[in-house]
């Protein structure tokens, strides 16, 4: 059996709120063995844009990343919020590392291809160099990486924290037995959208199957929870969702929801 | 021997002017051998801060550093500068990674301490962390390093760029022959300030000691070589002054000042 690694995502909700993002950290930084944190980007880069006079534009969720707006989340996300990430891990004592995908050529896209829309300096993934970012772990590193990845020409692009941390832990499989752990505001996936206590503790592909045929699962979760799959099937460990200040207690299966083949 | 090292430091004006900036990161890609790059802020800070309505204050050619204005650094020295310095290097061929001092813990600082003056958040070199730094050197990585530190708290602070240069070479002189090499605007020390082609092209203790007595140099650059003899007497092999065009000639002594203890 290969050593444990948790590839850690964590939500721009938490990075919003100092008080959650504190207990977060020293949770964070406790948790035993190799780690990686993935972090979004927060409400932060708006702000900042707004008062630079630069307009949000959002499409489906997504933000359009033009030049100003890619300078932007440049400075938030890998400046402001992965810095003082890094800086408060290391303060809990954690040897904690700041990377976006261009740091160690890490994880290398291509600017999306523009079919209807123009989602501008976008990336979509094209490469984890797990080796790269064994060797960062190998030297008792913690890798903290923000939302933004490379091109081969060296344009910085915008992209998807989730999507960054499923394929780092889809990388990082070919090393590690890798729990791939996405925190977000909601305990896991829930059996009553008006509980919040209704935690599902496990799912497995039957039991996945069961749940969208009778309607539980439904909606935001589907893409969510396709993706967990695919995950696995690529060759990682489990997956964990959870709330974010239940990281401790999720990695001791003692609360989220733990997604596995076997389950 | 021990292998050779090259600690490159580039100034802001050098990085606010992107032809200059592209032709120096070329010019740095193809340096042989171990390297890192020290680089400084550049005049978008003082933009950004102006956008945001954060006023820039001054004392003595230095930044008062208060928490918006941290804020900024951090953005841009932080992120918008060393990640495209970073992605463009790896365009170059140059598996840079960018590092402020509290990434990997490198170099640690303490916040000033006020005396006349409140600077803000501005860091005093404690510690250089030489072996972390040797790691990522031997992992093929070309660290790019931000005028910024960290302080055991967990603060972020402004750097001086120039004295982390010096510093981070002090440190890896136990691992490397370090050659200190400060990129400028002007081709080196010059014997007569209104002749720019006037470089002297070595000094040694004794040289540099007659030019002050002569007064050929003065002011200004006799801190910065003062600094040099020190990193000198504390285990650096040579400092190097040179343009920022020059980089590629003045490692293969035909372009700058050289400075050593034998000279």
């Amino acid at each position: 059996m290969s050593q444990a690694l948790y590839v850690v995502k964590i939500g721009g909700n938490v990075i919003d709120n100092p008080d959650a993002c504190s207990k977060f950290l020293n949770d964070f930084a406790q948790l035993k063995g190799q780690k990686i944190l993935v972090h979004g980007g927060g409400k932060v880069a708006t702000q900042i844009a707004a008062k630079l006079q630069i307009e949000t534009q959002m499409v489906d969720g997504r933000r359009i990343t033009d030049k100003p707006m890619l300078d932007v989340v440049t400075m938030v996300y890998g400046g402001l919020v992965n810095k003082n990430l890094v800086a408060q891990l290391q303060a809990a004592g954690s040897n904690a590392i700041g990377l976006t995908g261009a740091d160690g050529g890490i994880i290398r896209s291509v600017k999306r291809p523009v079919k209807t829309i123009d989602y501008g300096f976008v990336g979509d993934i094209e490469e984890v160099n797990g080796q790269q970012i064994n060797a960062l772990l190998q030297s008792s590193l913690v890798p903290v990486i923000a939302p933004l990845t490379y091109s081969s020409e060296g344009l910085l692009l915008n992209t998807n924290a989730d999507t960054m941390a499923s394929a780092t832990a889809v990388a990082m499989s070919g090393f590690y037995e890798v729990n791939l752990i996405y925190c977000f505001e909601k305990k896991g996936v829930l059996s009553d959208p008006d509980d919040d206590n209704a935690v599902i503790s496990s799912l497995n592909p039957q039991s996945y199957a069961d749940y969208k045929e009778s309607g539980v699962i439904n909606k935001g979760m589907i893409p969510k929870l396709d993706n967990a799959f695919a995950a696995l099937q690529a060759g990682v460990a489990q997956v964990t969702i959870c709330h974010a200040d239940d990281l401790a207690q999720a990695v001791a299966s003692a609360a989220g929801t733990r997604i596995s083949m076997q389950g």
